[in-house]
């Protein structure tokens, strides 16, 4: 079965190549989808229509790749809204006391996920996921049936740690000592399982390592992570430097900075992904670049939690790959990957007055498309829309009202405040999305397991006042 | 006629009045409205019913008072998306050769420019307007005849210069100089024919004072405006220290501070209000305090013109009211009353480490609707749920997908990215939206009326090109 859309606005595959800003980069082309792939991009007009093609019409509409949220934690959607407004280290307190803990939630959580990046314009999801202790496999089994369910692409990347919580904060040793996570052996034991049983490259489903970050974790567990990667091709995806606290951490602990330990540990690679980098510095993007790793950029759950500006113009000065991620909904209450893009198209002007070096929209949406894509390992198979790429594709429609008056429509897609402008979407050929409706799913159905039950408030903060004080003092008192 | 909204959850006013932060601050009300105000608010189902009244169900729904969008020009509705990211004083040049010249566009910004902020959760809007040169009352008649179609509370300040344009770049004297706007005498006759013609208290239509900003008046226009704000009480609203290169005018121009040099001219008093502030330094903060000013902070246009960091968190410890603005649809390519907020709650955390000062969604509320009324010399009138203040009233729809789960409503109204969750709203007792349908206006002619004609791109950029080299040598290779 062959998909034509015909005359439809695009921004070329060189546009997304080349850095330049070309305020009218857009092109009229058809576009040929057979199968999974893109077989053919044309000029509007010159693609022979056959009788056994689904033909679409383009006009009014902009056909976007899918965008990748290269870093999410699915669980959180249940904490939408109830965490406070408060630093990483004691945010994860308060998060870690509300955490969904039963299998179904966490199925409905990889569901949200996935419709709230669909109609955002994703076609693809980093699920850097919480799953619950001793129900390890049960857990990643049920947000694969979630992410198929919705037919989302996603990349499923446990959050594995073997130091315990206390390990995250500077002087750590003089908090209470939580009971030590599994070993790391153990941990590496259950990974392969996991790579075994639910690893389908073939249907869009891919396993990855998520080791929480270096601060939670032994060198034994980050070793044997990238050496998983490697011998299975698998994408290593881990928090870095999000937090002034996991720059000290690194310099209590190591004494070198932070990325040359994961480097010495062989834990960059092109298969990398880091995700936040607010505290890199510029010999830790040169070490990223040389290894052609990639950074996540989280803009609103930077600010939510106070983390800092990362440092992404001179990520891609120094030619280090970016990618945006939304981060989980209990630190960016909304899952809205073009909010996310707005967002870090501007928020990095704070930092530099050469306004000829802002990131322009057609950059922004390279770094959501092609370096999305290059973040989450699958650089060659999505991101683009080019002929033997898989169709991830998204279109939009730009008669709605909020992409009304027709002037630049990348630049108000970008800029402004789209809503509801996702009419199409295909991963892997499949066609998703219609007329702005969702075909694999009833969208209610969701709307009503997010309403029964309510999450409460979390009527204990016993682990948020037990480290608060030490917090404040070695963060704030004795900076 | 009366209406009783029974059964509402509200953030209680005394909530509004204080600086705290009680993450449980709803409670469960009836609020009665009679005529143009609010008549009683009391604990929930102690209200009597009476047969007269209409009654509506408050149960799952959020009942806050309306928003004061507190700076915008309505007329770059036309704009949106159409100019490139640039800083202020290049983005300006721009604007200027797009601005849209024709009375039935002016009517249509207004319009499009009440719907948006009817639907994010605003009743009130300051229009610091552009206004046709040659068709001044003609301009403000058709922006009158926008907001009374969709029924908002609305402060038209035109916007009043007599420098030219390159009065507001440093060193602008080595710029070639356009054509001298009207003498300041002239304008302030038009503004007092403005006041008498249109100003209508009594039916929620306001002119105020609009002098562009400090860099393109003279003395003469800036002295005589606040003249005119106490002799007729209203507002005067300007522009202040929006980018480095204005503060560089202000040093240039004066020899000292400009807050101080507007103080000498009697321009602060509690009805002035002074959008953007992004580089005022404390001794400004506490002038401004001490005349009863506002601030008005526009984060999201600040990052998109590169302005800066404004200090909202030393305002508010200083005791300065600030505000919120979208500012024009050319700056903030989305004219949403919640993102502003949002971004606004979060944009600070950049600058203080201490979370305990960060601003809580309740602050930001605050801000929004108690700040804001004062900001537009309303705050006697709107801006809280309260016995005597005049019915402007905003309800959310809390089961709404882009509120769910039920966890926090107030946090993931202001932290989320809450979306068609408006379902009515009053302006002075009149039910302007029920349902989710604006009752006054067909919404489709107006995006009709957006979808023609389209605006094309300025094919000549000849202002632009003839300062960029001048900024560019002033601003960055001179600094």
């Amino acid at each position: 079965m062959q998909t034509l859309i015909q005359s439809v606005l695009t921004l070329p595959d060189k546009v997304l190549e080349r850095d330049g800003l070309d305020p009218h980069s857009l092109e009229s082309v058809d576009v040929l989808l057979t199968g999974c792939q893109i077989q053919a991009v044309a000029p509007a007009g010159t693609l022979p229509q056959t009788a056994d093609q689904r033909v679409i019409d383009g006009r009014n509409k902009l056909l976007l790749a899918g965008f990748v949220n290269g870093h999410t934690h699915s669980s959180q959607v249940w904490q939408r809204g109830l965490i406070p407004q408060l630093p990483l280290e004691l945010w994860l307190s308060n998060v870690f006391e509300s955490t969904p803990r039963h299998l179904d939630q966490l199925y409905w959580g990889a569901v949200s996920t996935a419709v709230d990046t669909l109609f955002s314009g994703g076609t693809c999801v980093m699920d850097h996921a919480y799953v619950i202790p001793g129900q390890e496999m049960e857990t990643v089994a049920a947000l694969v049936r979630g992410y198929r369910s919705v037919g989302i692409r996603a990349v499923v990347a446990p959050l594995m740690m073997d130091l315990p919580f206390a390990s995250g904060f500077p002087k750590g040793c003089l908090l209470p000592q939580s009971a030590s996570p599994r070993a790391a052996r153990e941990l590496l034991a259950l990974m392969e399982a996991m790579v075994a049983e639910f690893h389908d490259p073939d249907h869009g489903i891919y396993v990855g390592l998520g080791p929480t970050g270096f601060h939670r974790c032994s060198d034994e567990l980050l070793a044997g992570c990238a050496d998983l990667s490697q011998r299975y091709d698998l994408c290593l995806h881990t928090h870095l430097l999000e937090t002034r606290a996991q720059h000290r951490v690194a310099q209590e602990r190591y004494g070198i900075r932070a990325v040359q330990h994961l480097a010495t540990l062989g834990c960059l690679s092109p298969r990398t992904s880091l995700a936040h980098g607010v505290w890199i510095d510029e010999a830790d993007i040169d070490d990223l670049a040389r290894a052609g790793a990639t950074l996540v950029h989280n803009p609103v759950s930077n600010l939510r939690l106070g983390s800092g500006l990362a440092p992404i113009l001179k990520c891609r000065q120094r030619g280090l790959n970016v990618a945006f991620g939304c981060d989980g909904a209990a630190s960016n209450d909304a899952q809205n990957l073009l909010e996310v893009i707005k967002l870090g198209t501007m928020l990095h002007t704070v930092t530099e007055a050469d306004y000829d070096r802002w990131i322009t929209p057609e950059q922004a949406l390279q770094m959501a498309t092609v370096g999305g894509a290059h973040g989450v390992n699958l650089g060659d198979r999505t991101g683009r829309i080019a002929p033997g790429f898989e169709a991830d594709l998204v279109l939009y429609n730009l008669d709605h009202p909020s992409l009304l008056p027709r002037t630049n429509p990348l630049q108000l897609l970008v800029l402004g405040r789209p809503t509801e402008v996702v009419e199409a979407a295909w991963v892997r050929g499949r066609q998703l999305v219609d007329q702005g409706q969702l075909l694999t799913l009833d969208r209610e159905t969701l709307h009503d397991a997010l309403r029964h039950p309510p999450m409460a408030s979390p009527e204990s903060r016993t682990q948020h006042h037990a480290v608060e004080p030490h917090y404040r003092e070695v963060m704030l008192n004795r900076p």
